[in-house]
């Protein structure tokens, strides 16, 4: 009888799972969905391996205040009903952050659960709910082990220098240090790097993860030596609703002329700048791509502008560039982003190859180009159930 | 009878001040000097044109409380010593910030100078002393014109892109936008470019200032095109106590979990951090070079790591890079900052000449380096004499 892995990405607002068969590993998950709009309207999708939808019935209706724990106890029915006799032998949960303890994927029990609570300050937009699922599946199926994969792990190998702020050592040493995010996205493209590049995939290397959140990761030899984003996702790229970097002279800005608090500063950064509040007319690439606003045009290209600054920010910590990455969302989806992008980085001698960009090619450079250029979708998912598969017996 | 020009540069623990020759308007102030400590144990020192010290015996006693207003009453008189019957025909001040409107410099009257402490928000430890300094002029020697040369007007040449955050436009319609400084440094060293690069003046360009404020600015056609410092002079390179470039995260970090107030952040980010910081050791690049300490190297490591990469990042901005200019205190006499700094850069065809630069050589390049290196003083103070200059009938 065939083994599975359930895999859980847990949000402020969606909560993401994917089933894994344990025997194939198949990096496509047999059965994935998400749980979207919790906290307001929210509704439930499937689709098995092929892509097809599946039957969600009996989630057709969801109270409007169902919280994580009430919608995992909903998600167990729900699989158990179409998984089976299929035995599930283990949960593997993304979480945000692993501070600086936590470079491995881990089991949790009640002392490590407590150890990740004490990081919630450094990622309150994530960190609570990731644990809150961690938390609804150990009251659900108490005694089914449950794995972390954290997105800061990737980074962990990075120079000290990469990872300090300019700050008082005090508050370098209590842990206020450029952590990065997305690592679980870099593993996944580190890991098939050798498949498109050969051995120039142990070479310096940028992946552009370029999401609803975003960020880019510097690699040599496969691993993380920089990364845009810090102690939080708020840094580096501008994002939907994320500012990015900002001099944080704004931000005393904002407390003193303005009288504005954390609260609002917070929502003001996380949730109504980047390419919403440029544009004032939406937070998603291809709405601002169809628009004939021009503060829709002015916010994409603002957004590439910074985009090439950062990564050519990223260029001296690994001494050149020999290949370029786009993954994710608006990095697998958007040529008009990733031609904005390229066209600033010529100087690199990186040129594309305009006709196979256009049709979101797997590789988008010319054959002379001296920086390879990259789309590659991302598997977070696979990452998470790969790791489950090497810590259990 | 020789007319003279007098400048003003007032910080909030400094005064500096220079006399220039309106008749030959010579770069070299006549006569030039500062208080320093003001606030604290305020010392006068002044020098001629040849370097040679003045007399201060009239300032040897300076009140620990005098003010701007004070000591630039006994500033005047000490001057009429020294002047003779030298007349003074303006004085021409380095004021931080002209915001949007200021471009150029400015005759200042009540109105402009209203106009101007709008500003101060903005610029909370620069713009109240370069007005104070200004107010005591028109107190002690009334009718005397004054005209204010703008730290941010150099930077109006740049794009909407390369000004503006990515925050709602709500705030870059009222003046949160990226406004750039040090530009009388950048303006001077813009000015005599042609001198040491020829036809390739008018290239791709990035000047580093660094001194204790330290920014970078890219340059095409010796136009900005982008700088790092942006609303604020916190953002950007690490400096001497200041963090630069921040992730806005740890901003609300300090707010939310450590519960500090506008006061306390602005004091850790202004005045705590930078070299100092890092260091535990000196804010000054000079006793850190000296220093046995492992946190001083760090900390000088970790100012060329993030120094290189804003570096790096200003090249699409301009489309590859020239040329490279270090001006300023660390900039003219720190052999091991540029040379830590150019080793990040060799991949941009940079080779430096380790001999010339240990010997802070005019040209520290290679012949055959693709970016040709230069190490050259900047002198604001003959920006502004120049501009008054200009500017009087």
């Amino acid at each position: 009888m065939t083994q599975v892995l359930l895999t859980l990405n847990a949000g402020s607002s969606s909560l993401k799972f994917a089933v894994f068969d344990r025997e194939t590993l198949s990096e496509t998950a047999q059965i994935s969905g998400k749980f979207t709009g919790i906290g307001g309207a929210p509704a439930f999708t499937a689709r098995d391996e092929t892509g097809a939808p599946l039957d969600n019935a009996e989630l057709e209706t969801i109270n409007a205040d169902a919280d994580h724990e009430q919608l995992i106890a909903r998600l167990f029915d729900w699989l158990e009903q179409h998984l089976g006799q299929m035995p599930l032998e283990a949960v593997g949960h993304r979480v945000v952050h692993g501070g600086r303890n936590f470079s491995v994927p881990t089991f949790i029990n009640d002392e490590i659960l407590q150890e990740l609570e004490l990081l919630s300050p450094l990622a309150p937009l994530h960190q609570p709910h990731n644990l809150a699922a961690i938390r609804a599946v150990a009251k659900w199926r108490p005694g089914l082990p449950q794995i972390a994969c954290f997105d800061t792990s990737f980074h962990r190998t990075q120079s000290r220098t990469a990872q300090l702020f300019a700050l008082p050592r005090a508050l370098s040493d209590e842990g206020v240090v450029r952590y990065g995010f997305h690592g679980l996205s870099y593993d996944y493209i580190a890991g098939v790097l050798p498949q498109y590049l050969g051995d120039c995939a142990g070479g310096r290397v940028i992946v552009a993860h370029l999401g609803n959140g975003a960020s880019m990761c510097a690699m040599h030899d496969r691993k993380s030596v920089a990364t845009s984003m810090g102690f939080t996702a708020l840094d580096g790229l501008m994002m939907g609703r994320r500012c990015g970097t900002l001099d944080p002279g704004v931000v005393l800005y904002l407390m003193q002329a303005k009288g504005m608090d954390a609260t609002e500063i917070e929502n003001l950064l996380y949730r109504k700048s980047g390419l919403l509040g440029v544009s004032g007319v939406s937070n998603n690439m291809q709405v601002l791509q169809q628009s004939d606003d021009p503060h829709a045009s002015e916010a994409i290209d603002l957004y590439c502008f910074r985009a090439a600054s950062i990564l050519a920010g990223l260029v001296p910590s690994i001494g050149g560039l020999d290949a370029l990455v786009f993954t994710a969302g608006i990095g697998e989806n958007s040529a008009l982003v990733r031609k904005n992008i390229c066209d600033r980085l010529a100087w690199l001698g990186l040129e594309l190859d305009s006709a196979e960009n256009a049709r979101d090619a797997t590789c988008i450079s010319q054959p002379q180009s001296l920086v390879k250029v990259l789309v590659l979708p991302t598997n977070e998912e696979a990452v998470v159930a790969k790791a489950c598969q090497n810590l259990l017996p």
